[in-house]
């Protein structure tokens, strides 16, 4: 069964909305290069014939206000190379059915222009009619597995992940599982975007690459440190995972290979300049994931456990802020522009 | 400013979700003339040339799960109807920004047979590319005004609706500030149905008839025995005034004419069979129209007075009761298929 991992809803002080400003910079830093796959890779005379709607799908929308920029960026570029032709837009935000589209609906800039919709529903399925779409973009959201891959939690396996909860340090085992999922899982997601885009439609990725793996292990050992002061079972650690992967250039090209319905335009491993890094801003970092992974601790070890464990990763600022200078202090993220044969 | 009165939200004791059995009713009764009005009314070959998408709009779908049904039932028809083409469904559900889209979206049936989409936004506008859609149904909903017309308020104006909430018994000038509104808003309504929907396509209202005046007035006369009993300002019941209009064919022609794009294909006034009605169930009634109320009560009351008067309304079940029988029973309800010129 697919399962479905929430950013914090609502508006309050360690929502998603309030706590994406990371995400952005990743969406900011590539709206150069979905600007050049849109310019130099589109052809909406092809796709468009007698109709002059263009349907843009924002795939892992969560809650804004990223989307928003995302969204409206796309729609302006295309206006800008077809100024001639009298378009209209229709996005539809897609997130799973229990992202908080109320939150969504209620932050839509009153200044869009588009057609505003929503869509529930997990990306590892259809969602779309088929041949209707024209621009898929996912920023932040491939790397998100149906599920943690069964492996991990088995005792007897070579990828049991024991006191870990993500890939970053672990053996290659546990890698491999991961891997495994995601091209499990990115097949579901390619076939299905494969009926829903039409010819010469462009699917984007804007994806967090390694950075990520550090940062998240952060929290990772802010929880083997309750374990280690007898406040926490570690069998609650051993079956606590990530279900997420950040896949490289190479992962990318494979999964995009085995599906065969679309051409690799663009891909590129980029190190955009980060404001919160220049600042070594670690917090801001730090509150940003909790918003993305708070849900998840919740669920697996309770709301005292998953608060204290969020704090107590705050307090690994400095520590943070020292490993992001040591590492050329620029997080990796990786581009990907697709064009539907 | 377009105001929004959204039903009572979330799965809890008085929502609309768990208290709509009157709304399902008016649905059910008039699923034969939705059948008859795809069965006869509607060809697909000529609307959808070389796509096989059939897109179908709920206008003021709120929170479920009475839309379910109904979009289903337009969905099988129309397979039925043409059952030798391989049709896609795309359904928008579409309500105001507030509505509680969360609660809709989670109760989605699994085995659907369209792809489900919420479109936020007041119907009284602009909510979907030109000519996109090929049928649009609108349950209980019309009704709602975009706004209490504003002499209703006016103490100088013969308007000026003193010591009731609604239409009712109030005098003529009052119906008629209701009427001019009533034109208003559906002559918005359909400029912008007339852009949105293609030639040849269906729109269906099913709208609750003159029996709802008058249930609405015991909530009225509850709020006036608080005011007798000095517990409640009467200037509050003054200021307050409902914004629905319950509109008759000849209401329905008027509006339609006069915007012309529009051909009536049936209209008519039908007594329906109702479960409710045969057993009397008063308590049913005043609980379905207490989650549709009850968020303008406490908008202009507060939550305190608001329940209060929803409890007193309770207690007048045995007078509705008989007033229900001494008016035949049969509640009414208007049913009229449009067709895009």
């Amino acid at each position: 069964m697919t399962t479905s991992f929430p950013m914090n809803d609502g508006n309050s002080a360690y929502s998603y909305f309030n706590n994406s400003q990371r995400q952005k910079e990743i969406i900011d830093a590539s709206k150069e290069m979905v600007r050049e796959a849109i310019i130099g890779r589109l052809d909406v005379e092809v796709m468009l014939s007698s109709s002059k709607l263009f349907r843009i799908i924002e795939l892992g929308c969560s809650i804004g206000p990223n989307t928003f920029h995302a969204m409206q960026h796309v729609v302006d570029v295309v206006k800008e190379k077809y100024n001639n032709i009298n378009l209209e837009f229709q996005v539809f935000f897609s997130d799973h059915i229990d992202n908080d589209f109320n939150t969504l609906f209620r932050s839509l800039p009153m200044d869009r222009s588009y057609y505003a919709s929503g869509v529930p529903g997990s990306f590892h399925g259809r969602l779309f009619p088929s041949r209707s779409i024209h621009f898929a973009h996912a920023s932040t959201s491939i790397h998100w597995l149906s599920r943690v891959p069964k492996e991990l939690l088995d005792e007897k396996s070579p990828s049991w992940n024991k006191g870990l909860i993500h890939y970053g340090t672990s053996n290659s085992e546990v890698v491999k599982a991961y891997v495994a999922q995601f091209e499990k899982d990115m097949e579901i997601f390619f076939n299905a975007r494969a009926e829903e885009i039409v010819q010469g439609g462009i699917m984007v990725f804007i994806s967090p690459f390694s950075s990520y793996i550090r940062l998240v292990e952060f929290f990772g050992s802010s929880l083997m440190d309750l374990v280690n002061e007898g406040k926490l079972d570690e069998s609650l650690v051993d079956s606590f995972n990530l279900p997420m992967y950040f896949p490289s250039p190479q992962d990318m090209t494979k999964v995009v290979e085995k599906n065969g319905c679309f051409s690799i335009e663009k891909m590129e491993l980029t190190h955009p300049k980060s404001k919160l890094v220049d600042d070594f801003d670690a917090k801001t970092f730090i509150i940003n994931l909790r918003a993305v992974l708070e849900g998840l601790l919740i669920n697996h070890f309770g709301s005292k456990i998953a608060e204290e464990v969020c704090e107590r990763t705050l307090l690994k600022a400095e520590e943070i802020s020292t490993w992001m200078k040591a590492n050329g202090g620029k997080p990796c993220q990786l581009f990907v522009a697709l064009k539907r044969k």
